[in-house]
């Protein structure tokens, strides 16, 4: 009997439900009859589904909720702002080729499985275990140089052809691309979305009145050219993220106190390097202790805790864990990640960055564009200004067309490199100033610096940003690992117990049989579903209603409804099985299209509906259900 | 008074639009503090929530009420692909360089900028006149040579530097990448959306149960090297499409009855060759005719119309043109444009293709994958079988690890293909096999030909396809365009119309002034908003209310709620204030967020509202509200 298969916390079994995923077009890779290429894949109508409900309730929880400016903006960036950002010097990783026939290895992948090959050898001593098992932990944070001697030290080749490797070799891993028939503008596919919304700092600072904080929020493709991608949506070369930049000039959150009781798991940078295990506080404990940081983050932190648990991870797998010194990215001064737990281990889906005013000062120095807002102060005071005074005819003059890049490039000048020129100009009677167009000469006819007292009543501030940062498709493959159950007592009944927010469809229509009375009925039904905005999905294949049950259940549909010859009489009844429970009620066929948009929007539980409407008693076809 | 100022029908200027776009951040050049690049945006956040909204309403209308597959694929495609698919070869745009400064043209633009000079000139002939006049209309279908023959012609040189020019080269508008840390895995980005659907066919087709028809959508990203784009949104080098594959067998359609009253502007290629004008008729009117081929791709031309009315497009200025045979895409074989009339003219919208079997037959000849659906007979049927037969332990024998290859390529050979493999054998005793793998001989040892007689109960179908393409950017310009008003009276003024459904917005709370006591109103009132999914913003800004209703106008914002003295006293009530009409009812507060829930839905009308509460007269202060 069907309703005796409770879930069950079995073994999780990922060739299962990779079957499942492949069978049922979650998603598989991109291009496969071409063969295809590693880290791609495309999302069939389930995944898609999936993942554009889940889009569309991050929407809601964060930009509608917090009054967020989301923007979308450009994917192909032209060099100068990713070289400005650093991501042209630093976004690479390390890998090694196969001298002859020019494989190419993640340096750090190829090391991390030589080392845990050697550990697992009967004859490697103890103490070398040891060793292994340190290098392993630090391993994340190696340079080159350190890396290479790990290479040489532990004399390691292709782990296909055995030939010899080439030194480490930094791998950019953004793709290029020219833009323009020229060939001559250089551009890239973003690495993230962030850089967008920096850029467009001065625009979203106006929109919101020049007020801060405020926080500018993006969803959209950003593009990584892995040296090796794997582990399926884990590492991918094209991936969807949703990134918020909150800039801020202090750091408590007016709205902490509505969070702060929430329960969640850390795993702070000293417990990891004490040894010690993650452990559970409220987020109010762990920002009263100094484990994070500030409000602002710790509000965020929370409010990423709240989304990944409403869109089906599960608490007990999830832990925020900061990042050490040494693995922290180029841009962040501190960081924690949401991380699940996966087949694959702890997962990172979420970064929680604090990326101060790293940013915005860089753009402001590559452009002379001043990315900053403007705070009242208390009370006005009086400041020593120092500037540099240009003689603009002159330098028109003399530098014509370089002459903006030239007056740009001293009023973009601080205090510091203002008294550098006045030094200059005193000692040698000139000073050399760097601009996009070059360097020039500038003599003490041509700029001096002037010092006077000016009474300011605001200061410009850049703000600093903490940015949340979701990875789309590693969440959604976290959501279906954590939700992914077989029946009681018959694992080829697998299914996807994920919540009805998230579902790809909130429900399947089901005629008995074909019997074409029932046509009417069912159209009707789906006429009235569409009515209300309810997704689903009429299934009149031939199969038993056990089978197409099951069908349902993998792909995660919530509820069902079946037309049978009861319907036919007076009242018109259905019957509405959901998905977990597998319990079955009789209703009237007018009462299902609102009941089930108010069952998938939360609005009323399952069990209200139960009390509500007779229990319907009937044998499921089990046997071969799931064929 | 402001009530006095209704809209006006005036000439649209579209300076003041632009100002307008760019001033509230609609959207605006990307990069632009790096000098920018030409064909880049970035929507800003009035901009991004129209476009999200008018993606979600085409989800509504299309996908979810139609039943659509949606799918979500890779970006990134490999070189085989979009070779199939006849892209690498076919998608270019003739230039020319100015042979010192290397300056490039797009060559159409470029030639009807000069002929357009030419015929603008006094001292042209009336018979030079018309023949550039007859020239113009057919460029659009010239090839190379002709193109070429003008250009000497007419001895045209670079308009900037009057230098010569190069004979016309054929550049490709895909950007080409490298996928892979190797540089050997050519990629582009995608040009179009639609591959992706194809390439998924068959899992699209198993996951509809092998039945046809059915339409799989994506909704994404696609990416062209325009030669010199302009015309701000509508010529772009990224962009957001909207994309619909419906497979069928037969080209009637079981819905086409609800919509066969619609009535449309056609302008077939009849009409356009004949010199007669575009003709209102209704769909079923044209289908009838013959004008519009048949029921399917009729429709889906009227739901198209009846989209592009539901998000704001004006239906006196949206008409649907055929395109005339030289114009068409190379996988075309008929093509309805719907376009609409914007200050640059008439501008392709949404393009409405019949791909016949095209893409599915070039698809499955490179990879040897049958993308095709088997269709029941209505009475089984002796056929004659032609099939290669392999004796594949001696092909894998000699051709080892090619033996995959030749196998396939053998198993996909049609019957024409089969005739010339046995004439091959029998004449030379030789056949040469090419295969992506490259050439192989065969033998008569190796392979022959088979004749039989089978009983069939399916044949097998390659479906046409039918092909809505939507550009997301060139629709929300031309809305922004048609919903462009002024205020009578007062020209500084200006609002867009935007329908409800897709403004940014859908209400903005206004506190009278920054009375304090106002708060707590505010805050109570957003926080219902929010919890009835009714997207708004606060507006608590210093500025008269006249001032900041012609701020939420600019936004294009419908609704407007003010909190004022008098809602302190109990029962607190507000004001609410309808865009368009400027029409001001009073209300209790608790009615406000579903009120304004349904009137943005579109469950009740403004008139409605005016009946069931009173008016509220109050001037607005109309001086100066623009600034």
């Amino acid at each position: 009997k069907e309703l005796s298969l409770a879930p069950t916390e079995e073994l999780f079994d990922r060739s299962k439900m990779e079957d499942l995923i492949k069978r049922r077009f979650f998603y598989d890779q991109s291009f496969a009859i071409y063969g295809g290429i590693t880290g791609q894949f495309d999302f069939g109508p389930m995944g898609c589904a999936l993942k554009s409900n889940m889009i569309q309730l991050w929407r809601k929880y964060f930009i509608l909720q917090e009054q967020m400016l989301e923007v979308d903006c450009s994917i192909l960036t032209p060099e100068p702002v990713l070289k400005a950002s650093g991501h042209v010097e630093r976004f690479a990783d390390l890998m090694t080729k196969d001298i002859k026939s020019g494989e190419c290895f993640r340096l750090d992948h190829l090391i991390k499985a030589h080392l845990e090959k050697i550990k697992s050898e009967k004859n490697t001593s103890a103490e070398l275990k040891a060793e292994i098992e340190d290098i392993l932990v630090k391993l994340d944070g190696m340079n080159s140089d350190e890396m290479s001697a790990l290479m040489k030290r532990f004399d390691m080749k292709s782990p296909i052809s055995g030939n010899e490797l080439t030194p480490p070799i930094e791998f950019n891993l953004m793709f290029n691309t020219q833009i323009g028939p020229s060939g001559l503008v250089k551009g890239f596919l973003r690495p993230e979305t962030a850089q967008g919304i920096f850029v467009n700092f001065k625009r979203l600072l106006e929109f919101n009145q020049g007020r801060l904080p405020f926080a500018a929020a993006q969803i959209g493709n950003s593009f990584r050219n892995e040296i090796s991608p794997r582990s399926g949506l884990l590492r991918v070369r094209e991936f969807t993220m949703c990134e918020i930049e909150h800039f801020c000039d202090t750091k408590d959150h007016p709205k902490f106190e509505s969070v702060k009781n929430t329960q969640m798991l850390f795993y702070s940078a000293d417990s990891q390097e004490q040894g010690r295990p993650a452990e559970v506080l409220t987020i109010g404990e762990a920002v009263a202790r100094g484990t994070v940081n500030n409000e602002t983050l710790g509000y965020f932190m929370a409010r990423i805790h709240l989304y990944m648990i409403a869109v089906g991870i599960d608490p007990k797998k999830l832990r925020f864990r900061q990042h050490m010194g040494n693995e922290m990215a180029h841009y962040a001064c501190d960081c924690w990640d949401a991380e699940c737990l996966s087949s694959y281990g702890w997962v990172e889906c979420v970064g929680c960055a604090d990326r101060s005013a790293y940013d915005l000062t860089q753009h402001s120095k590559a452009t002379g564009t001043r990315l900053a807002a403007e705070k009242k102060l208390p009370a006005p005071k009086q400041i020593e200004v120092v500037e540099a005074v240009a003689n603009k005819a002159a330098i028109g003059k003399e530098f014509k067309k370089d002459a903006k890049a030239i007056n740009d490039g001293l009023a973009a000048m601080d205090s510091t490199a203002l008294e550098q020129l006045q030094e200059k100009l005193d000692s040698d009677g000139e000073y050399v100033l760097n601009t996009p167009n070059g360097d020039f000469k500038l003599t003490p006819k041509l700029v001096n610096v002037k010092k006077s007292q000016k009474t300011i009543h605001v200061e410009e501030i850049i703000p600093s940003v903490i940015e949340p940062s979701f990875g789309v498709g590693r969440i959604l493959y976290c959501i279906l690992e954590h939700n992914f159950k077989m029946r009681e007592g018959d694992e080829q009944r697998t299914y996807f117990s994920l919540p009805a927010t998230v579902a790809p469809m909130k429900c399947a229509v089901l005629p008995l049989s074909g019997n074409t009375e029932f046509q009417p009925f069912v159209r009707e039904l789906s006429q009235e579903l569409t009515s209300v905005d309810v997704s689903h999905k009429v299934d009149d294949s031939s199969g038993s209603i056990g089978r197409r049950y099951a069908r349902t259940d993998e792909l995660g549909v919530p509820y069902a409804i079946t037309v049978d010859f009861d319907t036919m009489k007076e009242p018109h009844t259905v019957t509405l099985r959901e998905r977990d429970s597998m319990g079955q009620i009789r209703l009237p066929l007018q009462d299902v299209p609102t009941i089930v948009r108010d069952l998938t929007n939360s609005k009323i539980l399952w069990a209200d509906a139960e009390a509500q409407y007779p229990k319907f008693e009937q044998q499921e076809n089990v046997k071969g259900a799931a064929a």
